[in-house]
């Protein structure tokens, strides 16, 4: 049993790790923070977490929520997180953050977030990037940089296809459910504005476009929308081969061989299942994946299909933007950090319908 | 551990059955019957259970069903459920039916579904009306007949106030999801049917009035309404207080006293902290409830408010229909049968948002 | 061709007004007003209006605003409208107001709304309440007070049986839109706390129920729900009837003739045709109305079901709760008292799908 | 004032024809059939028409409907327009077919909705693609192909780029409302399984990708989804220009003159713009547009943003599916036709909220 504190516990993606927390059989959740609510009962600000957890919201500093606690979420905005991290880990906590500020090389960050990183020692910390399945690393990190929503959904879709060698370019189109904007209302979760609609924004210039290129060595882009829906993100990754270079450069393992012509579908799924092997919260389709399947659950489907007389792959992947997106994906982090089995707390299956 | 059967897995109320009973630490599913998907793998049909269950939809008779099963859901359609259920009582498995065919005497039940009762002890199995708060000889019975989401709803927002013997006349105007509506597409579950709009439907001569007179000694209508949300029923009951007869007859316990007045909300509060004291799964809400908070649950959140210079209270009950109003009312009451903790598999907050 | 004027041109009343008049034969805009987009181009800031309209907002005193119209619709906030109506009023302008500064006795509006009526010659004004099928002295008013969104649903339900004095009680349970929240974002509007949900508020105390008791000469109650949808209010009026009453003293005209017993529904058809006869915007339904038929319309559809064995009728009316229940009527309204075709720029089918 | 008929008018295709031409002055509707409701008002059916439209479906054959009208619109499945088309022609009627079956060349028609064509005469027809803003030939045409809704969206987004020949590829990511799968329900239309949802299908090789091939001279895919709403299609066209070639060859006109360098933002602006002046039915705009200010219209708005450092352009359109993408166009197609207006019965702003 260990002792986890949360630092920004009344957004959705503190609300999530407290409601997955609560079903954790290895975790006691110890201080949960916001200025915002100091002093009253989570449950009479969140009517459905009670009668599930008896805590009040606290407001207290790193160092108090650091002795109190052996795992921390930080689950503050961008730019915030940083203001924590270095206490916290003073006092010995480990700590994932679910924020950005610890996602991306410092010179890099500055540059996206447009401000200066803070915590002067951001690159000894070594922050690890909690994209679990590729990053078995996180067991022993202290610092674990939970990454963002669409490039978690983003970077699982292809990255069998891109460490295979056989990608030159991505397009990300990716579709989110509007409780990635969080809890506050605004002119784009009013719901005359968005029932009946779909919102593209930041069409070439999304910021988490940066944590894909970090970790997908090709081409990339990415465009999002926003879907009338609450919870999920579809990402359609429109996947260009480098069939040219592979009539001269032969592949290794599973891939093309060299053929210079169209995969097979048996070739693409061999592919996959080999990377994937094992990583109980992927699940390759058949089909297409969609949203309803993965809704409340820390899964990422995966389905593709190959265009004919074409080098364009399309890899489809769902996953609920608040649970593998972000908050489930952290506890998943946790898991291995503390050795207990991944899916602890998280292996159950959706809400559907 | 005991083995579960369900007969006709392939519906929602089934489905529900088997997500929540994966779930369930004392439970093994056993068998589960589809006649149209015999054969196949559960969750090839169902993707959102995959890898979850391992078994395929059979085609068996209850014979077989009662022989491997320590309990038996019955989830098929009112006038199949009496069909098995002599056959799989006489094979000694005790049964939960979520069907209508055990829950009104016969006399009632061939009225108002229009059919003959083809099961000659139909009376004689004395099957329990499963609401569990209100039924706790649920815990004895062999056959339990599950109530309606509807009725479910209804009966538990106004209980407390009819025994109390304040009530004189109760509408029930509820706003159900489609999901009651079952797992066929038709006109009325055809989303641009029902997506902007809200849809009255059997407005005086719903059959699941009849549970609710059954159950409530007032009298009582009920005008139901599909409302463009997959899951949920929030039922309005417009409660008139009999405050005539209170002037001459003073109520005895938690009641009106006699004043002839309109009542104080203490008062009202208090009947309903009293009734419903140790019962978990109904929640009392300072506030008017909505679906928001009991989506995915087992929970009945009820609130109330007294209109001023008037009889009228309007409480106000909110539950998930697929979980509290059919299939994990069926678990908790197999729960109470067993003997396990009322809220083994049925205890963990709502997906909000 | 007259010229209008709207005060309060930013706002969803605003917008319909607008919207509904660009389509209008008889009228020009003349000028609209909004304090925080002055000066902004009208389709800049709404580009659903591009390029039908080139006028920008103005921030211009009621003087002006009178003298460059012949109407003025005051589309502003309750307690701002009182504001400009004298001013309007006193430069000849005639006025439509959807406030509900005008619609209720002193009073009752200063008991109700909380606040001192600013306008002394409020009662000299004799603001006719417009709703335009039972006040047909709207034809030579200066000022209209432009009913409520909920009142006009509820009103024009059941009127006719009031009317013919069959009418012991009436609870609303009315279903609306979220867009008679607002333009403003807000919790309630939020799209993850909105979806899939129903939110009951003012369960017996709306304001609205004020203009409900005006009209309607019986005991009213009103429950009001809001639903994810943008637009309509479906009004389930659970009707009781005074037969007790009509044993001793026989009804006149189509009425239950003193019977004693339930209506026939051909009786209550009949009332509803008679009473309704010329009225274009009504329409009496065979079955239930629903709001998709009503949607962009000015319509107001009505149904009705007797409750077998009980003085009990549901009657059903669907409106669009921004035309019908707002500026719609007030252009119905504009139509009658400039003697123009009462349809004129409203006759239109609604937007089905 | 000229005869329309309608062929099919219980689709949603054809219920839109009606509606919109019921607000057409230069237009009487004279004959709508449909097998299923032969006999039955066409306002019984569809309550939403009542009282504007007094006419019965009717069955008749091709003759009989030509004799009857001046245009004839096929509102047919593909497959069974070519079954009234060579009739309707025949007897001297100018014919709009929204179906696909004259949309192709006879080959890839038959390769692609893998059936043969029955009309002998298909290719001397000479159809025009009814795309009304890029074929002005529409004016002389007596049959037009009205195109799909999937390439109205995507080829009006991308044609000013290609005609100025900077276009190497384009990748269409379209999201569309479920009305476009039609009337009857099914299980992608099933509430439940739509809701909360996004659904990808035929993701590289749906038919329409074939209209889009025909209509612009450059490597095209298409990628449709299903989105939680009934109308609209927004289309994001990924386009990959040229600016290899364009070092060596430079472009005339507005274009990249051959600099090899990202287009600027007043470039492409300026080719948009002077492409589509006096298009009335295209709205060009700042920002991104979405669905919402579409709904209900004929209007395609545009809108685009350059990636920084890439060839790549995103520029997004969206439409009504039911109208620009179907039955709008359609009229649009017979204004110009007739003579008329080309916006005649199709010139007002959309249903906001």
């Amino acid at each position: 049993m260990i002792k986890a504190g949360i630092i920004g516990g009344a957004g959705y993606t503190g609300l999530e790790l407290i409601r997955l927390l609560l079903m954790h059989p290895e975790v006691e959740i110890s201080v949960v923070t916001s200025r915002r609510y100091k002093g009253k009962p989570i449950s009479d600000v969140n009517p459905h977490l009670s009668p599930f957890i008896e805590l009040e919201y606290e407001d207290v500093d790193a160092k108090e929520i650091a002795d109190r606690s052996d795992i921390v979420f930080v689950a503050v905005p961008h730019g915030s997180a940083m203001d924590y991290v270095p206490g916290l880990m003073a006092r010995g906590a480990r700590v994932i953050d679910l924020s950005a500020d610890y996602r991306l090389k410092k010179e890099d960050y500055e540059r996206i977030y447009k401000r200066p990183h803070k915590d002067k020692d951001k690159e000894e910390r070594r922050a690890v990037y909690g994209l679990t399945e590729l990053h078995p690393e996180v067991a022993d990190a202290d610092l674990v940089a939970n990454p963002g929503c669409y490039p978690t959904g983003a970077i699982l879709a292809v990255t069998p296809l891109v460490k295979e060698g056989m990608v030159k370019q991505v397009i990300f189109d990716a579709k989110s459910g509007i409780s990635g904007a969080g809890v506050e209302p605004s002119e784009i979760s009013h719901f005359p504005n968005l029932a009946e609609n779909i919102i593209p924004y930041q069409v070439t210039a999304h910021r988490h476009v940066a944590e894909m290129r970090m970790e997908l060595d090709v081409k990339v882009s990415f465009t999002p929308h926003i879907i009338p829906a609450i919870r999920g993100i579809l990402t359609t990754a429109h996947v260009f081969l480098n069939t040219e270079e592979t009539k001269t450069k032969p592949l290794q393992g599973q891939g093309l061989q060299g053929r210079g012509a169209e995969p097979h579908s048996e070739e693409i799924e061999g592919i996959y299942k080999q990377f994937y092997e094992g990583k109980r919260f992927i699940r390759l389709k058949k089909g297409m994946p969609s949203l309803s399947s993965v809704r409340g659950t820390n899964f990422c489907d995966i389905g593709f299909e190959i265009e004919e007389k074409s080098n364009r792959i399309v890899v489809i992947s769902a996953i609920d933007n608040l649970i593998k997106g972000g908050s489930g994906q952290a506890i998943q982090n946790m898991n291995v950090m503390f050795g207990f089995d991944e899916g602890e707390g998280l292996w159950f299956p959706g809400l559907v319908p």
